[in-house]
């Protein structure tokens, strides 16, 4: 099942895909794509519904981010080693953890905002994980009972901000509209593997990304339970679990995001993005 | 004014400290102090209700985080010269800004649960400062007008988890109950200059930090229009200023928390915290 929020910013109702693209409105059923709602069980009987018996979304309306309430929005670094390669960094001996601000999140396709005095504003396609119910001390064994299911994100970076204005990355990875997430929260039931994804992005409609999750250094069962032995992972809580190369900040000459660049990124089954990247004015 | 949040954890009600110390009920009035109702003006004029009338409270109830509604809980490293020596750290040339996880936050006096596989828990008093309203881009000049009120905050940390577990601090910080905030939301009114306030940490009645935030690298005003240039900042978000000297990985020998420990803490004006550490079962 393919779930999503529409509308606008702040007002998103929550609604799925039926077989023919159209959307369906979940307002009848559930307050929010956000806390029990996220369950796997709930899930499963959301999906059980005939979409035909469920109001049809006329339009093309906006999409939000395709889960709300989300307390932690978690990310994993370095977890590609060919990206950890061309960043010169090495692969690190267990998960490199930090956090993105929550309020980054945008919907899939908003525009993102340059900062004011951004030099160094750069692209990260990764694969989002959304938990579903709480995890502490989980097993990897048991690790994927706790996630609802998996979405396209965009770790948006500023790499100035991040490595040249003194320590820890969060500075230049929680800017505002940095954190596009969507167009949908696709259960886990249609993800084959999640180990196995291809993963693309574009820019002005050059590809500069076009790797495959299958190249990740920690899984996201690993990943699930490696986090829940630090901190309690809670429903709507987001895991973006690392880039593969081809990040701006890994080419030679180095190359970053302006003003009215085209970004496009999607990975195999759960959808694509677009962003227009636009001045802080 | 001195605002609390009082009951079983999760089902917190917003109240108030009167004259005599006693607490008043304040949800006749707001939901909660979360969100528009930490804005400096509606604080003021929730302020201006003559206590009396409001219903007291009878016993002594837990005390939840003196705020709710946390989007972000933001840090600031090594922002006291004399700490940073203590780490064996320079001062940074701009602040050192990490997340710890709003999932962290408890209440003043609950347990601290001591993480499975923890050696090196520790403890950190911190001057705490609550957003009343969004700030973006603000000056220093104007940055105290965002500002709701202050409260003492304890960054209890891992330091074999932040520092030596692969990087990024976020991954030490983060863990369950390690963020107790209050006890209360002291309005800056109350609170002549945020940059002349003792404060001070015992371990088992011991005296460990008893510092003030006179020695704060960058102050509070400045904290604030620092961060809005990366990323907004909403009501309820938490900054932790950083802290004094004193904790346990700057003594010779080492010493951390052990369950069973108890830990008091508090700042001038600002009230004190008691936390009995114990293990994760």
């Amino acid at each position: 099942m393919k779930f999503l929020r529409y509308g606008a910013l702040g007002a998103e109702k929550p609604g799925l895909l039926d077989a023919e693209g159209k959307i369906r409105d979940l307002s009848g059923q559930i307050g929010d794509l956000a806390g029990a709602a996220l369950d796997p069980a709930a899930l499963a009987k959301l999906g059980s519904v005939d979409p035909s018996t469920l109001p049809v979304v006329d339009g093309s309306p906006r999409l939000g981010a395709c889960v709300a309430g989300t307390g932690k929005f978690i990310c994993i670094g370095l977890n590609y080693s060919d990206h950890a390669a061309e960043t010169g960094a090495t692969v690190p001996p267990e998960p490199v953890i930090f956090m993105k601000a929550t309020s980054a999140i945008v919907g899939p396709n908003d525009n993102v905002v340059i900062p004011r005095g951004s030099q160094k504003t750069d692209w990260e396609v990764e694969l989002g994980v959304v938990i579903g119910k709480t995890a502490k001390y989980v097993s990897e064994a048991d690790a994927m009972d706790y996630v609802a299911g998996y979405c396209v994100s965009h770790d948006v970076s500023e790499r100035a901000f991040q490595s040249e204005r003194s320590g820890q990355w969060t500075k230049g990875k929680s800017c505002d509209t940095f954190g596009p997430i969507g167009p949908w929260l696709v259960t886990k039931d249609e993800v084959a593997d999640p180990q196995n994804l291809s993963m693309w992005l574009k820019v002005n409609g050059e590809t500069m990304q076009n790797g495959s999750s299958r190249t990740m250094v920690y899984g996201v069962a690993f990943l699930v339970s490696y986090l829940s032995q630090f901190m309690s992972l809670h429903p709507g809580d987001v895991i973006s679990t690392g880039t593969p190369p081809g990040v701006g900040l890994g080419m030679k000459p180095q190359r970053f995001l302006k003003a009215g660049d085209v970004v496009e990124l999607g990975i195999e089954g759960l959808g694509s993005q677009t962003q227009t990247f636009v001045a802080d004015v």
